[in-house]
């Protein structure tokens, strides 16, 4: 490793004869290794504490270091497979950014199944389950005990509360504040779409379906927004840009939030799905433009009701379905609470939990190391 | 009211002479009274039920009413009253969604001030503040005993969980896993800027500050990011689209997220500020990016220092700074654990239930009505 050039802003460093890797002076400052907290680990340097033109007083590499001294005084040492690593350009690798596998209903004849005990048993598994579940948006834990699907969404993170509370009971209920709580069907939908952040995963374990109805579905709904994208470009940006009204409002609450129903990355990839015509208020869209939106809204709704991206099974007692709900649209048939006792119990842990335990289990040489 | 036309698509109602409203079929259809259930308020209509070219069997008014009869039989009665308030295009209104009140230092000679016990005794006080802190990002209540800062937090709603728990108490600490928790000095920042949604209201009770130093600083980010928006358009762009990576990492968790510092709303708005060199990841911006990027960030960074936009105070016992924390910066100075005691216990509460409370204590006349 050689020192290639100092420009006026960046030192330019040559490793085993490629191009030269430009490091501007401020950055090496910026991210100097003493300019992190040995404890916290947060950055502690206050970067108007040095020049807008920053220059070192002395560079040199020595052995595998490159070694600044600034006109301050203090004194920088860069290990080259530190600077190798993480040169300006190159984003940090990261456990957690794993593609998404987009599905139809022929591509999930079965849901990936794991075994509640197992997962609470062994990070290997965990971590298993939680690759799968985040790739897919949608998986299948059994053998769980009343009170162990709580267990399993608290072995990644603390659960995300809302207005329903942090733990719900998904029943027949008197004088329902939801639809969930009455024993109507429920139209593909996500949860909580009227919230800043929906929800991130849904755990629902089902403790008891003993009565006539109430078969689940569910829905790849980035398989549907990726169909609308090709084949109806019009109603995709119709979708993805004009926003809803969403309410929930009950005594306690009135939450609202103007979204669209598709919302993407700056990239263009697709990040998020809201969908959920209960908490869609009334359209307040002008009248002109309610042609078009009803239009693309419609083309959206049909494929949730076409059999090639829905997929039908009927939970069991013990066993939980554990989805990405700002994905994977979910649904029930109707059923007759007096032909036996339904009972789905259901809690949320948000995506940034969900990925940090994916990380945190990822770890095994590197630490937590900067 | 006379219907004035009947369109392929809409009817169009006229009424006290004004220029006719138009309702396209399916919105009539899709927010008939009849759409929403009568416990839930939901909405409970079944948009496919319907064909594209929705039209009405039959449509007159009668009286104050418009009764539509529909192919399938289904009747929809409006009422005149109604149809004019909810009429596309007319936006429902809504009491949380108040005018923000942008500060420098000179406007702000004393933050605005209310007492804990008539918080916590009187709805309309409770509002009072509300609006206040939602205006201002800033506010603060007195007369607090220990514990009773959580117990305005929660008059508003549940706390916000994250990795430092629901409630956390700001103390020079051993083995701290974040600088809150030591001595030192904290440049002016916003709390948790690597989650998806920092969280939204802060609550910090001083219960103790008998330290030498410790003083409180505070800035209204969105005063600055205007300023520069005027200014230094350039840095304010630059701002505005670079995503920088946000982490947050401990023994337990690895928390990361890629925002800009300033988000927008759809209409240009300024929606939040991620502000905290803490929390900033190494730079992993391209080498050729990062000149302007460091530019920018040093203006944005310059006017946190500058005294036309920060005013500082110094927290006694017993009371309690409310802030937006994804609007107004925090910080303090250092003090020395040696000479005294210093107790800061925080929470927070997100802006969706801090705004609800607002529209739920803001209720009068019209209820919950639809």
């Amino acid at each position: 490793m050689q020192i290639a050039r100092l420009s006026d802003q960046a030192l330019e460093l040559r490793h085993d004869g490629a191009s030269p890797i430009v490091f501007p002076f401020l950055w090496l400052r910026d991210n100097c290794p003493t300019a992190f907290d040995p404890q916290t680990k947060e950055r502690n340097f206050d970067l108007l504490s040095v020049p807008d033109d920053l220059k070192p007083a002395s560079a040199e590499t020595c052995d595998d270091e490159l070694v600044i001294t600034w006109p301050d005084g203090h004194v920088s040492r860069f290990e080259q497979s530190w600077l190798l690593a993480h040169q300006p350009g190159v984003p940090r690798p990261d456990a957690a950014a794993l593609p998404r596998k987009i599905w139809r209903a022929a591509d999930m004849p079965e849901l990936p199944r794991f075994s509640g005990a197992e997962i609470l048993a062994d990070d290997r598994v965990l971590l298993d389950f939680l690759v799968t579940t985040q790739s897919l948006g949608l998986s299948l834990v059994d053998g769980l005990a009343p009170g162990q699907g709580l267990d399993v969404a608290q072995r990644i993170g603390f659960l995300r509360e809302t207005n329903f509370g942090k733990v719900f009971d998904v029943v027949s209920k008197p004088d329902p504040n939801n639809l969930a709580y009455t024993a109507q069907a429920l139209a593909l939908h996500t949860d909580l779409a009227n919230q800043e952040i929906p929800p991130g995963f849904q755990f629902l374990h089902c403790i008891a379906n003993e009565a006539q109805g109430g078969g689940s579905v569910f829905a790849d709904s980035f398989a549907i927004a990726e169909d609308l994208r090709e084949t109806d470009p019009g109603a995709f940006r119709v979708l993805s840009t004009v926003a809803l009204p969403f309410r929930f409002h009950d005594r306690a609450y009135d939450i609202r939030l103007r979204r669209p129903v598709i919302t993407l990355r700056p990239d263009g990839r697709l990040d998020e799905i809201r969908y959920n015509a209960h908490l869609t208020d009334l359209i307040d869209l002008p009248a002109d433009q309610l042609g078009t939106f009803y239009r693309a809204y419609r083309a959206f709704m049909k494929r949730t009701r076409d059999p090639a991206f829905v997929i039908a099974l009927r939970l069991r007692g013990g066993e939980m379905v554990v989805f990405d709900n700002r994905r994977t649209l979910h649904g029930r048939e109707a059923f007759n609470p007096a032909t036996g006792f339904r009972h789905l119990q259901g809690c949320y842990v948000d995506r940034g939990e969900f990925e940090s335990r994916i990380r945190v289990l990822d770890r095994r040489h590197d630490g937590a190391s900067l």
